[in-house]
């Protein structure tokens, strides 16, 4: 191995995150950054010297692996690239990580309720003993409010109300101040609650409210959010993405950031690294553009400036149309990153859903413009060049392509009809038979697209579908974006040679002599090495998924869900649909970890195990695994 | 395809059947079938006749056959073969359904009542009004009794003991009586409820009695009872093993029958006809004993005899062990047909669990002996013949025996150890840690064998264990036996195998230029074809697993569960639990098709498919999807 010429590769990826960490530091300033509809703004003092620090460690890291691979010699063989690929992704995550750590950024609150008071709540993760009425009362709304608490009044008003819920009609017979101070006598909530006036320090928007503690990020939290940003995935383990002192716009915008780099870097370094190898020439066409025939470096090179600047261009064009629709320019530039590396961390705690609860209209133009950006960005960069130079047949003609379209389409039918059969479409009971249509197909299509894709945004609670509708998006999952996109997942055109692979297969075995070639659209694959390929990739991801899956049912300790005895099958559909979330890049699964949720209950033991899941998913599992062999380091 | 041929080996299969189904006519007296705890006995007529009716039509089949092949000329090719394979199961098949259609067996009553009164009950399958609470108190004792129904005092007393638990103490207002008459006016209920002396031929164990009528078999519920014994699986759809007027005891016997066949006719077909082909012979080891060394017509003659008389002789000595430890010779004899098939039909609803609770130490002492000879049907045959000969070292220096028994080993370690933790393995507060032990060894043992040698008897509910323990019990359903028993699933050698190969492959990522052979126990295995076959068979496994799995999901209604909305992730689970059942030759899955329940209530359709996954799966994939392959049958 030859390790000054990694360590000099590597140096630049830690100049490329440091010069990126620049971009973030102007959204600090409430002028800039801020959201129109704030109340409470101020500078981000924390926020931007967390960044600098950050942009300063990653300086320092630049300098020492170039001072180390100054005097690199020799060629870039493929176990080096293989290495550089690997360790690039790790040495990305953990700079990455750096801004959540620095800057004291809260992911969660430190309680957490569950549907009935009856259920011990957890503090700290901690379970302990069940609430009273009125305990439960006072918490609920407190639960709620997250980590900028409730004033004097507001918790007075809806102490009494849901203290009137739950007991169906009763006033509380204790104030709720009492209720609070008698909580305080306990040694867990003690350190979990915050009473008006404790904390002088505190911003002016919460010093005087109720409030319970926010946990600041671990390094898990922090390495997870990072991988998930640079892998594209686009889950989270922050509970509360609208409160600018848990998590401030300048530490938000750098999580958005992470999502272009590592779409960048997905282009970039597969369409032109790995994308040279004998199977993936055949995944990624012959005839990538660019001035000679014979993959020599410099048409490499200008393949990757191509592709680069399409999908920068693409970002700024769905910035510029988000804006127009009604977005302020942070939020148009985050969900723009996060719509064409089909990453998904969004800026507003119900995703992309948000903007259609602020305005139907304009929100509704946004899903659907999004829906049209996503399905761009899980095409083949190959053919999105073809009809940027005006041979939009070579689009429509790639067999790949037809098929990706037709699982859009086809799917979003499919679930229409069962949704609409199951009545899950029907937001309130005077929905018309056209307006559920309507919701059928702006739901059904963003959510198909949305996972297919890999993107992982949400405008709707899936997990409220029928079991058939939830079923299909677990399955597209695995489905995935066209090869050389920036769609993770298995991608389309394995699944077809998968299929007509065993389909040669079923014919051999009663004739063992006839030798028929692998056609994809009329033309013979001739590549002896590719069938072998796709099958070791669908076995690899099945025995990852499968250890993945009994490593969480194993190790991640029932009380994550928190759930009674009968709920015990939650577990094992949660932690099945979390595993392949992460492993195929696509964010949000089902139950604990649904649309309307988030990854951070899990341990830290599970979120690092998720980091690597993703990583090795976004990487296409080879350039990860061979890090962990020995050989691999050792021999020549 | 040389049709003429395929016919006169056909031919051969009815007549077996035909012949076996004389030895279940003996049964029929009930001074030889019946079980001496039962008190009413009586000779079987409809049983009878229905076996000598299904035996005319076996020697019916014959003759055609017979007739149609008697001039056959040609040799056996693979095709051929294949063919005959496949299509002898089918015919298996529905001549092994006959009995159950032509005696009138019953597999369930037509009333399905879940676990609160405000769910609405189904009859025949169709959701009806939910029912009050002094109704469902008359209902819910009548179907708890099933077909032989309940006597007016005992109806009385049931009665009320259930109503006053669902009212916590109260008195029932009505006559039960008066609530049965007001049930019967209603459509639904009139064909479901019998009143005492309402059908003068009703035996006299029933005649006096309330009941709720039985739902005859219909063909979907007989065909798949049939596959499910010729494949070994021991899926059923009866749900009451233990009256003799819905299910004869003839019948019953004929039921284990077809495993004792589909055990038999797996060592033979697949030992001496496929396990010829180059990749079945590097499974089947080298060795298989016989006269000659080139896998001659003789030598496979020889070794089909050896194997047979082999799996015959160990059916003896088991049904002789079990006669001694205290079963009767008729629940011996079909215990043991379950246990060295793998099958796991047992003759009571509570499955092998019966003879525990009948009597604790020689029930205990049966299951340890089926343990035993669990453990040996999912041995290969060729060194059960080694240790038969005294060769015992070849048994304990076999590779794959050795993972088999490690597997074993260490999964029931965890499996005890989680259950431990989890309390799942106390039966009263009062157990000691001491016997606590003793029961999750004996508990977790069993099911670990009984799972992944594909058996399928239950002595426990393991529905009710933690979500690992679950989980690794479906997971142990893709293990399965070693290659050349009668065990299913994928087997032990395929997964050594499978993982030598993805690690070979990670290896030549990163060097694309080394060869290194795949090793099997220190020999190298250098079958060109293997590494592609073992591939394969994987990717099949896991479409036919998503495929089917989407099937249930899909076409299965909601109703089958009858749950309420917050059970919906039940389905998913239970779906896949299901198809991973039938397709790795189990049986039970978790749910609605757990320990303590079984598949009547599907729909036949999904019965159907059920069938179909059953078949393919016993016969290793390729011998029944050929079947469907137009090309299959037209080319020479």
């Amino acid at each position: 191995m030859n390790y000054r010429l990694v360590c000099r590769l590597l140096s630049i990826v830690c100049l490329i995150i440091g010069v990126t960490m620049v971009f973030s530091l102007p959204w600090a300033w409430p002028a800039i950054g801020h959201r129109t509809d704030e109340n409470f703004q101020q500078f981000e003092t924390h926020g931007f010297l967390g960044l600098v620090y950050s942009i300063l460690l990653s300086i320092i890291c630049w300098a020492i692996l170039w001072r180390i691979g100054r005097k690199a010699k020799g060629e870039l063989y493929r176990r080096e690239a293989m290495a550089i690929v690997g360790l690039s992704w790790i040495v990305a995550t953990v700079l990455g990580a750096l801004p959540y750590l620095l800057s004291g950024s809260s992911n969660k609150i430190a309680v957490r309720l569950f549907e009935h008071q009856d259920h011990a709540p957890q503090i700290y993760g901690d379970e302990v003993s069940p609430l009273t009425m009125a305990e439960y009362a006072v918490v609920k709304p407190l639960v709620r409010a997250g980590a900028k608490g409730l004033s004097r009044e507001a918790l007075k008003e809806q102490y009494q109300a849901t203290y009137a819920v739950i007991t169906k009609g009763e006033a509380p017979k204790q104030n709720y101040g009492e209720v609070f101070e008698e909580l305080r006598e306990l040694p867990h909530w003690r350190s979990a609650l915050i009473a008006p006036g404790e904390d002088p320090h505190a911003p002016l928007d919460r010093s005087e409210h109720y409030r319970i503690r926010p946990v600041p990020m671990n390094i898990a939290d922090a390495i997870f959010e990072s991988q998930s940003g640079f892998s594209t995935t686009g889950a989270t383990v922050i509970a509360d993405l609208e409160d600018p002192i848990s998590l401030p716009h300048c530490v938000l915008f750098w999580r958005s950031s992470t999502h272009f780099l590592g779409g960048l870097g997905i282009i970039v370094l597969f369409v032109v690294i790995l994308g040279q190898g004998s199977a993936g020439k055949a995944l990624m066409r012959n005839e990538i553009p660019g001035p000679s025939k014979e993959g020599s470096h410099s048409r490499m090179q200008h393949t990757a400036w191509t592709f680069a600047g399409l999908y920068c261009g693409l970002n700024l064009v769905l910035t510029i149309l988000l804006w127009i629709l009604g977005m302020n320019v942070f939020d148009a530039i985050c969900h723009a990153f996060g719509t064409l590396a089909t990453g998904g961390f969004s800026t507003y705690n119900s995703s992309l859903g948000h903007f259609y609860q602020v305005d139907p209209v304009s929100g509704a133009w946004i899903e659907y413009v999004v829906i049209l950006f996503m399905t761009v960005a899980g095409t083949n960069f190959t053919l999105l060049f073809f009809l940027m130079i005006g041979q939009a047949h070579r689009l429509v003609a790639d067999i790949e392509w037809r098929y990706y379209m037709g699982i859009i389409v086809g799917v979003t039918i499919i679930v229409m009809a069962f949704g609409m059969v199951y009545d899950d479409f029907i937001v309130d009971p005077e929905t018309s038979a056209v307006s559920e249509f309507f919701f059928a197909l702006r739901y059904g299509l963003f959510q198909v697209v949305s996972v297919i894709t890999t993107t992982g945004y949400g405008t709707h609670d899936f997990d409220q579908w029928n079991s058939f509708g939830r079923g299909v998006l677990f399955l597209l999952m695995f489905v995935g974006g066209c090869a050389g996109s920036t769609g993770g997942g298995v991608k389309v055109i394995r699944h077809i040679l998968f299929h007509k692979i065993l389909f040669l297969q079923l014919e051999k075995s009663y004739h063992p002599s006839v030798v028929r070639p692998l056609r994809l659209g009329g033309k013979p694959v001739d590549d002896p090495d590719l069938q072998n390929n796709i099958l070791i990739y669908f076995s690899l991801i099945l025995v990852l998924f499968v250890f993945g899956w009994m490593a969480v049912v194993t190790f991640e300790p029932d009380l994550t869900w928190g759930t009674t005895e009968e709920h015990i099958e939650h577990k094992l559909i949660d932690s099945a649909t979390a595993v392949a979330a992460t492993l195929n890049n696509v964010g949000p699964g089902l139950g604990i970890i649904g649309a309307t949720q988030n990854y951070a209950n899990f341990t830290w033991w599970t979120k690092l195990l998720f980091t690597a899941l993703m990583m090795i998913g976004r990487l296409e599992i080879f350039a990860v695994l061979v890090l962990f062999m020995p050989r691999f380091w050792r021999s020549r």
